[in-house]
């Protein structure tokens, strides 16, 4: 089960002006499933996108980053579950496409004003006539009081939806921000990590939203693993419809880093962080929420070195799984975490705020019990300091259980 | 239960002349096992080691690292299961000091020529009066007919002990070779993997020793992993008695690839390689042993990266345990491995004979039968032709299952 995480009020999700959304059960895979998620951008949105670094990326986020780079106005994004259209070649490409010529058909627009998204099983041709046959029914259920229709549309191993909503003023004017997130496996950041969506109605320049996201993405989707593995669908949409009536953030502000973009930026970046943590806490099988800080580094990317190799390693991850702390794991991880002349005898490693280890070994007052009791918590927090620099980072990552290995032996069933 | 491995026959670990072996029943940990095993060498042996590069390596790496670069005549072996001796700092070292004194001193040899070697839980103290303890009792079991016990001896959540003989013919004069490994979890090559013993009654010269040890450990125990930790205590140790009566293999038979130093090295090599897929055929909960193969890459270590993406990803593993064959995720693995320009519709995947993928998806003529049937078989290979070179490499893993889980979740209770 979900650690520490339900699915959200219907009410908590908060209309975006200028963002409708519509669900379709199109079967695409299986039937009785909301799998089809139509969202429409009024006129003049803006847009931005960061996607999966998998050489794999499916054909959906080729025509994504085709479309973007061409700055035609997007209009709509269309989502399916049930097939990630990836391993597909050239005519999983000429699906992709033929869903996005329906789709803007149906909604009088371009063909290239529409983003599309697949996630699911890979290497399997996209049903394409099912997902075209159920855009009717997904436009006819447009609506903007619809995110928490929209989030369930998207999940797959997912075991609840995942969105939540802020509200900021900027110069006297009330801005919502709600974003939607999915995924539960095949978790690794490598760019943003599964598919996620966060809409604002403030009005911001393209080159703004666009260094929002890189910083959002980078603190938020790029911090999380479940598995080590990197998707091939992997993306992150940011959109704005510029109908809350303040002034338009642009580029400016980001040089001057202005109130009004900070207190967007972080906004969006704060959503993006609650979405990022729920795909976590809902980690394949997950019992455990595991927060990895590391801290005292030379620079964040000997830091990151770390905390993934604490974060990845299935010895450490089903130790937490038996609230085992089995710490001396931990202390492998960090020997083999590749850091340059690390000084092993200088570091220290807190459990909670238990002093677990230092001087190269167990810390002289620390007591198994104390050990045992931080690690019946649902939510750990493993803590290293290096001792060496001002550098730290956080990781978000879950336990591996037994649940695991069935969710993945059965996935395809 | 490990996958076509089962104890080898105590008459098929061929004696080596000039090595004895004693075990003891210490309850270093448990009552009632085989926990220490003392080696003893005739005196002119040559030993070479190889071991971790984790930076918080055990106390026992330290001291062989140290006592080898003494190149003070080594003469025994002490290794002890139930603790490892890594994460104790000074007082570890000062621990496994004690015990060479203590083996040295019922042996009238100096503490330097004795390579302690410790296997089991991290981060706890060395109970060194129990190893002590058992000293005498090892001493009394000495004997060349011996290998077998030594095997079970260094085992910790192994299920089978390992062990393994070969014997060639160098000028006439016939050499034995046997060798012994333990390890089943926490393995992950970052040079020498998990302990392992091969003696040899071959005349070498140190400097040959040394030479193949480098070459039998990269063909060998750099190719395997079973969940991508590399542990803290791995030591792998060839050793030579010089009794064969064979022609000294030295330095020159080394530069001039002599048919000797050839038959001699690939000969150990061999028995480095059955010990080290051993460990795999043992990982902890396998039901599946997977033979990792990369061709067609421009140098081995972007092959090595595909290799170890595939051999890492619980996902891949998960469906190899399930017989699924649900190979886009072998492509997103290698869509992430981090291979520069990577032409994904040049690459070929291969599951045994079966041609899965070409063209950046399925293959054309592929039925998922074909798959289902290779992954039903206990022996799988898998088989990636990235299309862009002369470079290969293979490496070998097992599947992952509920009893990893089980095994790693339990281990310390």
């Amino acid at each position: 089960m979900p650690v520490k995480l339900n699915s959200p009020e219907a009410a908590s999700l908060l209309p975006v002006k200028g963002v409708q959304l519509g669900f379709a059960e199109a079967h695409v895979r299986k039937p009785n499933r909301k799998d089809v998620l139509v969202m429409t951008l009024v006129e003049g949105s803006k847009v931005a996108g960061v996607f999966t670094l998998n050489q794999f990326c499916a054909a959906p986020v080729i025509l994504c980053k085709d479309f973007l780079a061409q700055k035609s106005g997007i209009r709509a994004l269309l989502v399916n579950t049930g097939n990630a259209n990836a391993g597909t070649g050239e005519e999983g490409l000429n699906r992709a496409k033929q869903t996005c010529v329906a789709l803007a058909g149906l909604l009088n627009l371009q063909a290239n004003q529409i983003l599309p998204f697949s996630t699911g099983v890979i290497l399997e041709p996209l049903p394409v006539d099912k997902v075209i046959a159920g855009l009717p029914a997904a436009i006819a259920n447009l609506k903007e009081d619809n995110w928490l229709n929209a989030a369930e549309a998207i999940m797959t191993t997912d075991i609840v939806a995942k969105g939540t909503s802020r509200q900021i003023q900027l110069g006297g004017k009330t801005v919502t921000i709600t974003g939607i997130s999915k995924g539960s496996g095949m978790i690794h950041p490598n760019m943003a990590t599964m598919l996620g969506y966060i809409a604002t109605d403030a009005a911001v320049s393209q080159s703004a939203l666009e260094s929002i996201i890189q910083y959002a993405v980078n603190k938020s989707f790029n911090c999380i693993t479940v598995d080590g593995d990197t998707s091939t669908n992997d993306s992150l949409i940011l959109m704005a419809t510029n109908l809350a009536g303040n002034t338009e953030i642009n580029e400016d502000d980001v040089k001057s880093a202005s109130a009004d973009f900070i207190a967007l930026r972080d906004a969006m970046t704060d959503v993006a962080i609650e979405l990022a943590q729920a795909i976590v806490r809902d980690g394949e099988g997950a019992t455990k929420f595991m927060t990895v800080k590391i801290e005292g580094g030379r620079d964040e990317a000997e830091c990151r070195k770390v905390a993934y190799a604490i974060a990845h390693s299935p010895l450490i991850k089903t130790a937490f799984f038996a609230s085992d702390p089995n710490l001396g794991r931990i202390l492998a991880a960090i020997g083999y975490a590749g850091v340059d002349k690390l000084d092993v005898n200088a570091l220290k490693l807190y459990l909670g705020d238990v002093l677990v280890a230092e001087n190269g070994g167990r810390a002289a007052a620390y007591l198994e019990e104390q050990g045992s009791a931080v690690m019946k918590e649902p939510e750990i927090l493993v803590r290293v300091d290096l001792a060496r620099g001002d550098a730290s980072c956080t990781v978000w990552t879950c336990d591996f259980s037994y649940d695991y290995v069935k969710i993945n032996a059965d996935y395809r069933s």
